[in-house]
Order: C-alpha cells, then structure tokens, then sequence
C-alpha cells in the first residue's frame, strides 16, 4: 500500500510537471506553429487563432524560461526577433502529431 | 497562400478541439488514473493529488459527455458508481505515457 501510494505521488508529480508546462491554452498551440521553423512573433500571432498579443508574451516568455523555445534578437533596423524550438520543444512534435491524428479519428466534429 | 491558410486554420480547430477535451488542469490526469481500470468517485478522489470535490464532478461529467469515460451506477446498498475508460479514452494511453516520458528525460525536477 505505502508502495503504491509513493509510486501514485511520484508518478503525479512528474506529470503534473509536465502539464504546468505544456498544459495551458496556449502552449501546445505555438510549440506546434513553431515545428515548420523560426517564426517572428508577428507571425505567431497572425499564425494562432484568437491569441492576444498580452497572452502570446507571457507563454513566450514561460516557454523560453522552460527552455522549450529558443528567443533570438538581431539588431537590425528596425529590430527583429525570432522565436525556434529548442531540442526539448521539438521533442514534442510525434506527441503533438499522435495527439493530433488521435482527434481526427476520436472527436467528432 | 490560400492553401497554406486554410490548411493551417483546419489543423489549429482540429487541435483546438483535442485541446478543449483533454487540455484542460484534470483532464490528463483523470484519465491517467482510470488506464489502471474502473475507479469509484472517492478512489479517484484520493488519488489525484489536490482535486477538489466539485472539480472532479465537473470534469467526469465532460468526460463522460465526450465519450471518453464511462459511468455505470449500480443498484447496491449504498448505490455504487464506477468510472471506466472507453475505447476512446484508453486510445490515449500511449500518448499520456510517452508525454509522462518527455517529462522525465526533459524537465527539471
């Protein structure tokens, strides 16, 4: 019993984890618009459906802080900055794509 | 350009729509606890750390709704209500673990 309990509480938090990092609204949303490559952040927000700018600068931020999403600022005229996976985000692809086909053949529209 | 458009618009609602059911704080680990087998209300309730009372009825009620879990209530002194994985909820099996398994490789403890 007091095994089981143990392996019910490791197992949670693991996951629990993961889900406070890729569980909200927004994330699996942009890690995915940002699997076909480097995206500017105008283009992920024309690229995500009904994202507003204040929420796609806070998931940003959160994603690069779980470094899941590399930011790269060029000094150009005027600035510009790019946004890319970084190994771990793109490790999530074959989840995100087997999530994805499960909701083709499962959810109805 | 259009195509690239609306190819883009399709995938975002079909994930949209995954996200709607299983995006959710508890959806995942509601399921998660049911791939063991069928589970009454207060094993479930023990189980998944942190879950409040009414959120775990809310989120088996839109479970159920979606087809992904089955309820069966059974006609004992006192009444006995069970919940069970359908085949579309057990679907996502491989999909939870390996997501479990991306955790364990990738994120900080």
């Amino acid at each position: 019993m007091a095994v089981k309990k143990n392996k019910n509480i490791e197992f949670k938090c693991s996951l629990k984890d993961v889900l406070d990092i890729v569980g909200g609204k927004w994330s699996i949303p942009i890690i995915y618009t940002l699997f076909d490559g480097k995206k500017r952040f105008s283009e992920l927000e024309r690229t995500i459906p009904n994202i507003n700018t204040r929420m796609l600068v806070k998931e940003l931020k959160k994603l690069e802080e779980n470094r899941i999403v590399k930011r790269e600022a060029f000094a150009t005229v005027p600035p510009t900055v790019e946004y890319s996976l970084n190994h771990k985000g793109m490790m999530l692809k074959p989840i995100i794509m087997d999530l994805h086909k499960w909701g083709e053949e499962f959810v109805d529209q």
